[in-house]
């Protein structure tokens, strides 16, 4: 039976990285040990490191004047780390549309004057007319392009005169962006990158060198430019594997390949849900995440029954984030269409049996 | 050809737990998919890492009024993290012993008042007379046991009535020690318990809650107690991993068996050494290290040949530290004995050779 995992993260990663990784476990390129045993300065490890910022930054078409980090950590780290290498005596702009959002402007109040502006409606949609005409007074403005426990994303880049920070954890190569429209980027691995222990920062080199005093070492960006990312042991392994997911993505044609293939899994499942009286999703159309799809079957008791027998259908981890319940698909760049299909075919086929 | 990997990390693992981490790379307890594909918080998830925990309580005899934190990152967060847990409006002392212990000390400056005794005599030797007979005032002392740079350990537990903090990166579970002797443990993975992108702290729980107000949600020790390391997703696969090591030292006996085996090899190394004119260590022998064995050939200008000859031997990463020079054979835990042997057969060879 084919196994599809739909967990919101740490999630599947694909294959084809998985079986090639597998073989070269105990033995990296004939070297007679493995990839997670090599000193981070080695020849060997420095040529895995460089290439996966060299794929990575071709995939992204990040421009020269950004740098690119392999930092330690899960995004919690940079709703630390972004006020303080960024904030000085400012304040900044934080944008809510989710959970995730919320978390990192509680996160930044610690380290100075944070306004937050909560964006979301009643009716699950996101309403971008509350966004201040005029942002020139911030350091900085923040928000979430994909919110993964509601499934609610915000696909127009917000027109802001202060730098803008974004938090792609959940859907970075997953669709184009255009870099230079960002002063800050930065995602959690292990959604759409590789396993967890590792976060990107894609920063524009003009806003290094002014971290907060404070700031412990980890944190700061800067040091970390200065010694590409090796200020201390890097995470190796999980830098690795990030960098056989980029390989894999060139191999698929790259992000707007991706993105074709996303939009048609994600517009396949909305709309098997949508002609459903069983299945629904209440988040308004234009702000329904190409990532997280979210769900509820009609009957909340037949949630327990469909777990179970998607589970044995060898539909994994479709259970909703524990703060909302419901159901959750998440479809990243490694989920493959025929995953969506198989997932589609088992909703039918339930919502006949116990409709 | 067998391959001996002397890095001094990230380093070597054990050959077993290697051999059965590939073999379920893809496939965890037949579940069809990968370890670090579950959720953290997944049933199969959690049992990995409350294993893992309940291993290294019994390893270390780790007593109930201890927290044991799987953390992200490597010791250099951590030298951020114990002052901003610990330090309150208070002052702290930092014993010098090497180059770890001086950087842990730098790194507590940015958080108060931190005062510095340097125990390095010229004579390649540690004066603990030096660290002062009362230590009450302070909110904690903290110094390193083993510093890899120079290979320099230092056996003795300081005798202080502060809390007292260690830095186990480079020889946790390689030696019995006494938990309750200490107010906090710390150690990097990637040394004598995983792959790099983990740290395991081990703190006295009564000396929780009083982090500074700026401290990092995901420094905050509290904070990872209160959510048993989860207020984050941790690094699941290093986490696994560092649980599969801690299987594999009790197969082999425990601590006290593994203390056995590494003084033999240490023994075996340095006794070599010493009777050789062609090598030399010249760390006093009641500070020399028992998991960082440095040395120097007689003549300098030898050091590129010994050391391709060696990598051609299969005997990996010799090169010391590029801050002191001279060769560098770390023989942690996962170094079998065999690769002892191996290296002093050799450094015997090279010496008839070219002696």
């Amino acid at each position: 039976m084919t196994i599809y995992n739909f967990c919101a993260g740490p999630a599947m990663l694909p294959t084809a990285v998985m079986r090639k990784a597998q073989q070269e476990f105990c033995d990296y390129q004939g070297l007679g040990v493995s990839v997670m045993e090599l000193s981070h300065r080695s020849p060997e490890y420095m040529a895995v490191a460089e290439k996966a910022e060299q794929d990575l930054r071709e995939l992204m078409a990040i421009p020269d004047n950004y740098a690119v980090l392999f930092l330690h950590g899960g995004a919690r780290g940079q709703f630390s780390a972004i006020p303080l290498n960024l904030l000085g005596q400012g304040k900044a702009l934080y944008l809510e549309s989710g959970q995730w959002s919320v978390a990192a402007a509680t996160e930044a109040e610690k380290y100075g004057d944070i306004e937050r502006v909560d964006l979301r409606c009643e009716s699950r949609t996101l309403d971008l007319s509350r966004i201040p005409a005029d942002t020139s007074e911030y350091a900085y403005v923040h928000y979430c392009p994909n919110e993964t426990v509601d499934g609610v994303a915000m696909f127009d880049v917000p027109e802001v005169a202060a730098p803008l920070v974004a938090d792609l954890s959940s859907c970075i190569l997953g669709r184009d962006l255009d870099v230079s429209q960002f002063a800050l980027l930065y995602a959690g691995a292990q959604k759409n990158i590789g396993p967890a222990g590792l976060t990107l920062v894609i920063v524009r080199r003009d806003l290094l060198g002014n971290a907060d005093s404070r700031c412990p070492a980890i944190l700061d960006y800067q040091l970390a430019a200065n010694h590409d990312s090796m200020y201390n042991t890097p995470p190796t392994f999980a830098w690795y594997l990030a960098g056989e997911v980029f390989q894999w993505l060139k191999h698929q044609g790259g992000v707007a390949a991706m993105a074709e293939v996303n939009r048609r899994k994600a517009d396949k499942l909305y709309g098997f849900i949508d002609a459903s009286d069983f299945y629904r999703n209440a988040v308004a159309p234009s702000h329904r995440s190409e990532m997280n799809v979210t769900f509820q079957l009609h009957d909340a008791q037949l949630d327990k029954r469909f777990l179970a027998e998607a589970e044995a259908a060898g539909l994994k981890a479709l259970k909703g984030h524990r703060m909302v319940g419901g159901m959750r698909a998440s479809i990243y760049n490694a989920m493959p269409e025929a995953g969506v299909d198989a997932l589609v075919q088992f909703m039918d086929h339930f919502a006949r049996t116990y409709g």
